[in-house]
């Protein structure tokens, strides 16, 4: 992994790849590196969809080695759905893959002069870039399938679907789990959209030939690596909730705290959350022959995926997400699994954000093009993005847009990017994390769930605004760094509490690489990350102003605990104080 | 003229009008009156639809008097389009029967609690506020024919189109003109979606009863105003360009002089113009039996406008203004009179500002949903935006919109908001103006063509940046004290190349209201107006890197004369130094 890749997709040129050392971004992985590329190489005050944006896509420090939990792809670029700086990771089998090709990034640059598709094909032997015409406007799922037949299933794929190629604000960057399914996701941000305007459908990797990669150390890496398994295993989240539910083991906890977006953020309780839970889930999914625990890529030890049968027993999605259940569940007043699951699949296979999807369709029930409770107008409205009607590209393009074109003032964004699914005033501390982050509103930017909800990492009182900048700022750091680990963010729970998995973490970095990376190293590879980010998004003309809640969470008490957005400006501002 | 009207329209109460003396807002008129009300009432972060938002509606200083060209209608608010204050004006003739009716200010504010809509009548008896709900999706001429069939001709009304009703970021504010035909618009930056989410369909005034106004020095001011009006009529713009040919007399000059934005500025010159310029209009007009000089308002007399009669002789529109034409016209490729002509009746009918809706089809010719020069196909995307769909909701939210929901990259804009018919890299002066105004992007906030290409007021090399702060920040500075006064924008031609006709205009304030004005005082009002307006902006969030052209401005060179945008981002900073 000590080289990066470069497509140059034109104008002035047909698309080719050029190899070169990694040089000054040595030492970068996942998220460090692609905000490093961003903030270097692309002028912030770009078009998101022009060819000076670029598109990198970087493994983790550990991906392609026997490290655990090491899975995660990074997906940076201009955002075209906020504006400003945008890293989203994914699962799947990909950053492994490219870690054993050797490869520290793939970076997709220019743009074609044409309006034409292109496939990238990377294995052992080197890099191709071929017309694929043939893939124009598929989905996911087809696309992946005729990429397999063409290349065998020893491949994975990194690709976009209709929405992508739309160009549109919610569009995804999709990557194959282990099964070759697209049902992995780095969503956030309209990632996908910038890969299509690259004219790229679709990166097909193949290892085959290659080896896993090798560590410094083999005996102390090997001592760490189980150390960090062991840690996991015994943590009650990771070890025990999130391998039996999957992440939709969330929604009767947070519905318990009050913090379930409930009708388009109206209330924070679903009276009907108990029918679409993460244990109704795992039940349903055993019943039909599915999985409740399985890993989204090789080296998972937490398995928090799942797979989703339909009624008669044929796969129809990976389990979904706590967030996309929420999205298009409670957020829109939908209690039916098989309508949300029917969902998620299109979701994946157009290449959408399933947060930002579901956001969209309650905003778009806000504006009475559907009831709250209407599955069967939800479904449609999806398909919908599918087809590129006009109704389609306007919520493809998110909520922010969905909600000027409709008239509605009640929109769950900041920095245009949608809230997910925790509301800020009775969590208070996810509403810091949504003002501040450098990514728009963003759960996974900075968890503060867990000291608020979930006991982890401490205690902090999600009512009350006190201590929530603090947890915030400290949540977002830990998160930038473990992001640029290229680790899965779910090893936060058992390494914010147990000491000596944070250390085991430390030491597999170590043994792997030859370093003597302490904890205050890692931290301040965290502000070195956000202050990227920030410097590029104040680059952009993003301030202060734009660290705010929409106006409607300081002014409407949330019931059940009838409380507003409590943190003062004056405090949101203080976060990058560090 | 010493009372301001509010109407109080919900949601905790039914809708009410209440009476209070001016003031703080005393001395206050047009611009000045709508800006100082909403700098200081409503929250510079309140969602622009939502009901901390208000609708100000305010006369000049001399409406409703004798004096010559003094018949704009200031119309104010928070702007859906751009985010930012908003002043757009409008002649016709409301601000004439308002200033007898003695109203210095109409402020719409709250918002229904129910989705029903009103209309306001004002007469000399005082206020009314009455269901409309009959009114219901009708366009501006269906709605004014029933409230004159209801009210009778003596009323001028105030009202919007389907445009407005759904709350669109291209919707106006239109005001009847003489002959009771709802053809001048208060057009940019979505006023009347403002004033659509307040529920409010039509202001209905009716000045019987009530006398003009009164000067306090009558034998002064008389004087003043013939002296006055003599300077209009001797200069060649106003006395004779604008009178002959109307505003579209620009066709020519501007084409002339490369800076005609044509094929959504792509290039500088349409080869085609001849078609559709003032002369081949004013000939058009005459020869089927309409008017080419037209006043809009009691008062005016330079007489800019026209009636354009279709083939068969009937009335479809006001003379359509050059921009229009420009915007439907060469913007679009599109070089046939009648079809220009007919899209601008649309726009009216609707409530849409031709600006943003011509540069909104252009962007859509560059999505692929037309062929440049195709006008049957832009009437019937206009069409669409009256009926509703949802891709005449995208059109109708503008410019900005289109291009994210279609993935356009080029998209004329600044701050939102579409550039009118200057390209700002072969009239560097305007592209001053486009950036940094406290607008968006607006020719009449500083109208830099006469400077950089007529010659009047100095003499500034349109294709160099040198001169052109200084042009445009003198500009801007004039433009929003002439804003304040009320008065037509076209007497500054007159006023900045003539000293004794400026002398006239503050002998006339200064008669009328028994004053000593002098010209450093209304310098120093038009920045008072600029301050309040950048300081409300800065509150809503709007720095530096939104006073910027779009990014290709500064990297394609446009044809004829080859040339970037040149001011640097340095010097742009600095306009808003005095």
């Amino acid at each position: 992994m000590d080289k990066i890749l470069r497509i140059h997709m034109g104008p002035d040129h047909a698309p080719k790849a050029t190899t070169e050392p990694i040089g000054d971004y040595a030492g970068f992985g996942g998220r460090a590196m692609t905000s490093a590329v961003v903030a270097k190489e692309v002028p912030p005050t770009c078009h998101p969809l022009g060819e000076d944006n670029k598109l990198v896509i970087a493994p983790g420090l550990l991906s392609g080695s026997a490290a655990a939990m090491s899975g995660r792809l990074s997906v940076g670029c201009k955002s075209p759905l906020t504006g400003g700086i945008k890293e989203a990771n994914s699962g799947g089998q990909p950053a492994q893959v490219l870690g054993r090709l050797g490869y520290a990034a793939i970076i997709l640059e220019g743009r074609p002069a044409e309006d034409k598709l292109y496939k990238v094909l990377i294995n052992k032997d080197g890099v191709e870039i071929l017309p694929a015409d043939n893939l124009k406007m598929l989905g996911n799922y087809d696309a992946v399938e005729k990429l397999t037949s063409e290349y065998g299933d020893k491949i994975c794929c990194i690709s976009i679907g209709q929405a992508g190629e739309m160009k549109l604000g919610a569009a995804t960057v999709a990557c194959t789990d282990m099964e070759l399914r697209p049902s992995r996701h780095a969503g956030r941000g309209g990632v996908g959209a910038v890969m299509g305007s690259k004219g790229v459908k679709a990166i097909v990797l193949d290892d085959t030939g290659m080896s896993m990669r090798s560590p410094k150390d083999p005996d102390k890496f090997k001592e760490a690596n189980k150390a960090f398994v062991a840690g996991l295993k015994q943590h009650p989240v990771t070890g025990q909730g999130l391998p039996a539910y999957g992440t939709n083991v969330l929604t009767n906890v947070v519905n318990e705290a009050g913090g379930y977006p409930t009708y388009n953020f109206k209330i924070g309780r679903f009276d009907k959350a108990a029918s679409i839970s993460g244990e109704t889930q795992a039940e349903t999914e055993t019943a039909r022959g599915g999985k409740a625990t399985h890993g989204c890529h090789r080296g998972c030890v937490i398995r928090c995926s799942g797979t989703y049968m339909d009624k008669d027993g044929h796969y129809l999605t990976k389990q979904p997400e706590y967030e996309t259940v929420w999205a298009h569940g409670g957020n829109c007043g939908i209690d039916d699994l098989d309508s949300i699951a029917m969902i998620d699949r299109l979701d994946d296979d157009f290449g959408l954000d399933t947060i930002e999807m579901g956001a969209t369709i309650g905003v778009a029930m806000d504006a009475g093009l559907a009831e709250f409770g209407d599955a069967a107008r939800a479904i449609e409205l999806v398909r919908e993005v599918g087809k590129g009607t006009p109704l389609g590209r306007i919520l493809g393009s998110g909520a922010g847009v969905t909600g000027k074109v409709f008239g509605v003032e009640r929109v769950p964004v900041v920095k245009n990017q949608s809230m997910p699914a925790y509301d800020p005033r009775a969590v208070q501390g996810m509403g810091v994390t949504y003002a501040t982050s450098t990514m728009g509103a963003d759960h996974t930017a900075g968890y503060a769930v867990t000291a608020n909800i979930m006991g982890v990492g401490g205690s902090v009182d999600a009512l009350k605004p006190e201590g929530q900048i603090d947890l915030s700022r400290d949540l977002q750091i830990a998160t930038a760094a473990i992001d640029s680990t290229g680790m899965c963010l779910f090893i936060a729970f058992a390494i914010l509490d147990q000491q000596e998995t944070f250390q085991a973490l430390l030491d597999m970095i170590n043994s792997f690489h030859g370093l003597n990376f302490t904890a205050d190293d890692v931290t301040n590879l965290g502000k070195t990350v956000l202050k990227l980010e920030r410097d590029f998004n104040e680059g952009a003309g993003f301030g202060p102003k734009d660290d705010r809640l929409p106006d409607y969470f300081l002014k409407e008490a949330l019931a059940p605990h009838n409380i507003t957005f409590q943190v003062s400006d004056q405090d949101l501002d203080t976060v990058f104080n560090f």
